[in-house]
């Protein structure tokens, strides 16, 4: 177990504290079932009322406020919060070289310790960096790479020569490097197109459970460093994602799509293929992308719109059948009947 | 094989017979293939058609009809059939205490016998109760608990610390407890929210194939009794689903939902996070929730309304373009010219 | 190394050679990447553009162009480059009866070699035929039937009863035979209906990663020879699927939907349950369909129509905000006033 003062906590974040900084602290929580020496945040007024109350032994706040618990003041409680919990529950750490024997690991591999290999991993001929963690039942092919202090969760499939940069964390489920859905229509017969390309995942790369993301067909399928991607989401072939971008659950994109960095999709967006969005792009969700976009900004919808003009759509199509009505009620109404249509 | 007659069918779901009691029936089936100890069901005017030329042994029909085969009749078919289909074809159980010598099983587990647990098999530091399956390359980290008589299907993934009441379904690919989709926005950069939070997963729940349930950030992400959840969906971070609640395949819920009891999703039905759903909602197939629903009810469509208006709003989208055309000629057409826009 | 000279390979596609045919060719590859020894493909402007300045030996082309690399003229240059892919990349062939020591492998099984198991497979009571080959940590339940060639990748699951034609190409992740999601409602309970029918799945069908294929309730849930899947789609219990189909990533079957033959869908194509859809039917990316299809054609859309209608519906949905805008201002500028409603 983790302990520290609240004031050395404020030092790790950058913030003032009001109150005791001597107090212990030993975990981050929830104000509601935070105990006396649970660190908490305090976000919005719903977490303000709460924090009158709470129990907890300090708080993360934006600004001085009405609350028994010692108070860290910061510039951005999230933040602030992040690097506190990441303190309490740093990422799991290899210390010492770790193979275990029911893992099965191609003598031709290179394993650079130290490294925790799990049981039931499998590795071809391919290379390991140190740090790593392949937890159990995970395959990697022939020809991968990863490279230092990479975590591939239980039951991930790497097929062979993907290439992972460092600190690349993929969840459990997820399967990198399957063939693209590539194929060359002879009468009614689908003619397999070879997928020979690879697949290469810059550093601190975040893949989710249960993801696919497919080789190129010629050349490489890329996700930019630092990107992140949630739960069920599909990169097909040849796919080139920028950096620093955030893919939310269920985003779906099409082959040879062309994302610039910091491109955000919410939940649940669907692109085709063949398709350009620049840097700074914002996509709401539930939301399907035909066309490229060249311009910054947010937008939603299907068809994709500015994002504000998609919102006021989906309040009229509340309105859409009243609307018809009033139409076919104008078409009598109008001097000289209903000759429109 | 297991052999009964049709009076004893009967019995077993509250039926009356009409016609031989004493046919033996010693399968279920449909009536196109069925042979003379098959039992079928009759479930509508399509089925009734059927049933007069059926080789069935018998009949569950809700009144008595022209059919060769014997006849329960039943208040409701479905019910019944359910049941006996589960008698000829009972839920396999654990009889006596096997662990395959392929498994790998922490020496700090509880095993409770008789447990069936196969080859590559990968168990923690957990506990597991007595009567459960574990099939073939199943993965379940340490702090675990599962009840009695779980069944996890092969190559499931448990993260560490989740918990699963007593006769949890998990079918294969299924990852429970992988870190949720947390980020705290510093600049460009995405800072990993620590997923500290468990999975608590209450009895007779059944959840489908390659879903993903995330653990909490901070809390506990929950299951209800008796849900039953389809393939390929994914539940995030903190929500916490109640009773009786059914969604079919592709549902993706948002961090932090709140469902109440007996809520069901028709396929494919997309929410936003932090929102709140009561008791005894029913959503169309195909729909987005961007709110809270408040009141119980028929809902469907994106944005989200009454179940019929929306099915209304559908058939006025066939002739948006035609109303638009309509509009036009009307501002023609008006004393004035279009002065409108 | 497969080494072939442009004379050869134009004999292998039936195109016509421009310049020198004995230029030796050892690797298919794009017109940006490409060395004197690759053969590449142009397929439009852009191309043909790049296609000017290329390092490549060979390139395919419909007509002559101006290019420094030798010319194969063909009459469909995806097709011939599709075949000649295959030549340098043929797919893996068992040469060699080999199954890994860390395979566990049912005593009641028929294998037929030579295969290629490798190490963390696990086939129960099964029949796999020659030349298969069944990658790490896949499973393969008791009595599934596995035709001569198929390729299961790595962590595939198969539960009881499969059946594989032959050639068979699954990737990792995919479940097949999985429950269908079939339940009697009980008053609020969900009372399980045993899924007692299989999965037959025809010669040469190709099922993408992470994809779910559930069986039966009673009778198979069928895929007809030829059909390509891509990844995270999803069938449910008791469709039959025509051969020829092809379904790009994302699409989800409804229960006992049944497609005709050389159906198309793009993306993310959902289907409700129990419809018919007849041979030679396309439907464009993003729709949802509630009902039968009785023509072939082209469709698109949520609620599903002809494509070029939806289309436009979908241009038309852009200005509905304005619609609804000059509606109100017409109801208002009409004599007698805004009646309507």
């Amino acid at each position: 177990m983790i302990e520290a003062s609240v004031a050395s906590l404020a030092q790790l974040c950058g913030g003032r504290v009001v109150g005791d900084g001597s107090r212990s602290i030993d975990s981050v929580g929830d104000l509601r079932s935070a105990g006396p020496r649970t660190l908490c945040f305090v976000r919005d007024a719903m977490y303000r009322e709460l924090a009158q109350t709470t129990r907890a032994g300090a708080v993360l706040v934006y600004e001085e406020l009405d609350t028994p618990a010692v108070q860290i003041v910061v510039g951005d409680v999230a933040i602030a919060f992040a690097r506190l919990a990441q303190h309490f529950h740093p990422l799991a750490r290899v210390e010492q070289h770790r193979v275990h024997e029911r893992a099965v690991i191609d003598p031709a591999a290179r394993l650079e310790p130290p490294l925790d290999i799990g049981p039931g991993v499998v590795i071809g001929k391919a290379s390991i960096g140190a740090g790593s963690m392949l937890m159990a039942g995970t395959v990697v092919g022939d020809g991968c790479s990863l490279g230092a202090d990479c975590m591939l969760h239980a039951n991930v499939t790497l097929y062979r020569g993907v290439r992972l940069g460092n600190r690349v964390q993929v969840h459990s489920g997820t399967v990198i490097g399957a063939d693209g859905f590539g194929y060359a229509k002879q009468g009614d017969r689908y003619l397999k197109l070879p997928q020979i390309g690879g697949v290469v995942i810059d550093d601190d790369v975040e893949i989710g459970a249960n993801c696919t993301v497919d080789r190129g067909a010629i050349g490489d399928t890329r996700i930019g460093a630092r990107t992140k991607i949630d739960n069920l989401c599909h990169i097909a072939h040849n796919c080139v994602v920028g950096t620093d971008n955030a893919f939310a659950a269920a985003c779906m994109l099409g082959g040879s799509t062309v994302l610039g960095d910091r491109v955000t999709f919410a939940g649940h967006v669907i692109t085709g293929g063949h398709l350009r969005i620049v840097d700074d792009v914002r996509i709401g969700g539930n939301s399907g992308i035909t066309g490229d976009v060249d311009e910054p900004g947010d937008y939603m919808g299907w068809p994709l719109m500015d994002k504000r003009q998609y919102l006021r759509v989906l309040l009229s199509l509340r309105e859409l059948t009243q609307l018809q009505t009033d139409v076919a009620d104008l078409k009598k109404r109008l001097p000289g009947g209903s000759a429109g249509s």
